[in-house]
């Protein structure tokens, strides 16, 4: 990314099953001037397809980070993105790729926000749990009658896009707060679920629609430090109160 | 494509090397809701790979037009455009694929206009004859340190960007002509050639140049019916003048 070396943008691919798709992801990476690769448990190791397919972008391959679940994956994150080709039933903030809104292209481009692009299985894109881990959706424009679209090629249309968004300095330097990482997300939405537990107002066994909700609330908030901070002492004090 | 049923738009791929390119590029036809693919001297056989890589697309796969050479997959073009990852030194009216201009557009859209999108061979892409037979350049903004996309991916990019163009109803309807097809554009510079001769104007051996030019002003002109009817004519009338 030349110019703008500090901009960190990952691409996490979810239990790729397909070397040459690996491959054909990393040239693509490289090819729009990006360089992280990440692979949550590849159902096969990276092979000589997969050099062969990623041509001059062996780099990005021999860097790519390999992580054992989709959370460790996402832990350090400030902002993810899950890229789908077809509306899903779940309701989720979600974007067309091409129609990103500012204040997120703006997060993108701020050297304190770590970014994951993640992409689903060949065969069965990402479950909804591992959807609901994310912050946005986003949604390739594509023929209704075969939308599926291949793995790298995906990648490839998204990457080109983000390309545009890291290269457009057009875009209002909307101020960038110090949006907390995801595990921190995680740690407040356990704690809340904690409080709501202990003061009776939620049962996990009858409703698990409560807590996709909050969850979803939280990540939709993208909460700062501060707030995160204000939250988690609440919590805390209401624990307290309750002794 | 729903609805634009009458929009004629082909991807012309020039002699494809790899038989698993060309059912990626099928896909990626399908995936965008395009049609038409047509290969020119495929230097291997669609094969068992091309129909795997195509998936859902074989309906494209089957349905390609082999042509045995480039003229004639653009002969009955009225808008020719080929696809380059980076600039040439050849000086030729060019687009970034993102960024085409409203009236080439609208030209797409209409129904009277057949569109063909080359893409070069993988290995060393088109030719500077075959590249000046086009009427525009499209450029895939791409890392410069490694700008070489796939082909498949290449024609991704160019298929998604064209879509927007297609579903895209907010393009000034501006006016289409009758552009010419490219075969009558030919006949025209051959029938200037011979007078060009005619009068002593122009030395085929001394100066390819002055044919190139006119070739490209020709192209560029984007010369409609009633405007190659007075040129024909004005040309006839020279050698007659001369006899």
């Amino acid at each position: 990314m030349i110019k703008k070396n500090n901009i960190d943008i990952e691409f996490i691919l979810v239990e790729p099953s397909h070397p040459g798709n690996i491959g054909a992801c990393a040239r693509a990476i490289k090819n729009m001037g990006f360089k992280k690769l990440a692979l949550v448990n590849p159902r096969k190791k990276i092979n000589e397809e997969a050099f062969h397919r990623a041509k001059g972008a062996k780099d990005i391959l021999e860097n790519a980070v390999i992580f054992d679940s989709f959370d460790l994956a996402i832990n350090e994150k400030n902002l993810i993105l899950a890229t789908s080709a077809r509306k899903r039933t779940i309701q989720w903030p979600t974007y067309f790729v091409d129609n990103i809104s500012d204040e997120i292209k703006s997060q993108m481009k701020s050297e304190m926000i770590k970014t994951g692009i993640v992409f689903g299985r060949e065969d069965n894109g990402l479950s909804n749990e591992e959807l609901q881990k994310c912050h946005y959706h986003l949604i390739i424009p594509a023929n209704e009658e075969y939308s599926s679209l291949n793995l790298s090629h995906a990648l490839q249309i998204v990457a080109f896009e983000i390309r545009k968004i890291i290269f457009d300095d057009e875009i209002n330097k909307i101020e960038v707060r110090d949006v907390v990482s995801n595990q921190e997300n995680e740690k407040l939405l356990e704690h809340l679920m904690e409080v709501l537990k202990k003061i009776d107002f939620y049962d996990p066994k009858s409703s698990k629609q409560v807590k996709t909700r909050i969850d979803r609330l939280i990540k939709k908030s993208r909460l700062d430090k501060m707030e995160m901070g204000i939250l988690r002492g609440f919590l805390s004090k209401i624990i307290d109160f309750e002794k």
